[in-house]
């Protein structure tokens, strides 16, 4: 950030007063911009004992595969934008369930926030941001060709928590899986734009 | 917003090919200024049977409690950003555990995630957004001047939950809490800053 948003005037980072961190301030119009870590919001979306994932269409990670999701956008809730995200990527209806996951990106300035899903009918198709979209069963997933550490994760999350038998779609006894994905070289080369 | 913040020319409200919502563009160095939903990220308190409000010291809604809460920042996960304002606001030292809560405050443009916390001590303090720091059992709640929807909702929640015994600490057995607080000019009215 260089120029202030809302009069243009350039601007400078500082710590405001009764503040603890850097921001960009305006001296001119005397706008404090903050900045904050957007929400990626997605599913799990499941039909008999398979899971509809994409192929990325877009960097990064073109190619492989991701679960349906993207950023939440303003006017809508975290499961609307879920909803939505799964009809754009997949072109798939779902029945929206439990809060499955939430993990924290931290150098990506990211939330990812994964729902259980049902798919209501077994019709999917790929979106202008999908190459493919394909039904996998825990043996068919492309592990070596996830396309992030969030997907890897709430997936191995999924099937683990269905072997113990607590996603039951209605009433589900598990909490929501929390974790970080810090910033890691290897994690990063491993799953850098390819 | 109406300068880009990346080079300082004027922005237009339009539609970016290949999207379907209006953003804020720059036709001169061509970035889409994308605008999200922020992260509001806060912990429910308790020390033995009580739990830990704070008057606010700040507007909106000065004078009425909360839980400590406050905007998750950039470079912190939603956990340590809770962590964070329960310290800051309530000067509590907490074990954080399961996540309790997720409102979507469509009309603020803002997702609230609430945290289950224990005191580490009855020790407690107001930082300098806070008039006042207590701990309050379930009777002793001040319904009526509560400072937002999403508290009531998520303290509403967290009794119940306590009487169906469903509040392990560290094996809860419920699953994570989802509502949305839509605009509702009477909840306006009720909550707007006083």
């Amino acid at each position: 950030m260089k120029f202030c948003s809302r009069c243009g005037h350039q601007v400078f980072s500082k710590i405001p007063e009764g503040d603890t961190r850097e921001r960009f301030v305006c001296d001119s119009c005397k706008t404090i911009h903050y900045e904050n870590p957007r929400n990626v919001v997605g599913t799990i979306p499941v039909w008999e004992d398979k899971v509809l994932l994409c192929k990325r269409a877009i960097q990064p990670r073109l190619g492989f595969w991701t679960l349906p999701a993207g950023f939440l956008e303003v006017g809508e809730s975290t499961t609307a934008g879920a909803i939505r995200e799964t009809f754009e990527e997949a072109g798939a209806q779902i029945e929206i369930g439990a809060l499955f996951s939430l993990l924290n990106v931290i150098h990506a300035e990211q939330v990812h926030l994964f729902y259980l899903a049902q798919l209501k009918e077994p019709i999917f198709s790929p979106g202008i941001e999908s190459l493919e979209v394909a039904l996998f069963s825990e043996s068919e997933i492309p592990w070596d060709d996830l396309a992030f550490p969030t997907i890897r994760k709430t997936l191995e999350w999924y099937f683990s928590d269905r072997k113990l038998g607590v996603i039951h779609f209605g009433e589900p006894t598990f909490s929501t899986h929390l974790d970080d994905i810090g910033y890691d070289e290897r994690i990063d080369r491993k799953y850098r734009s390819s």
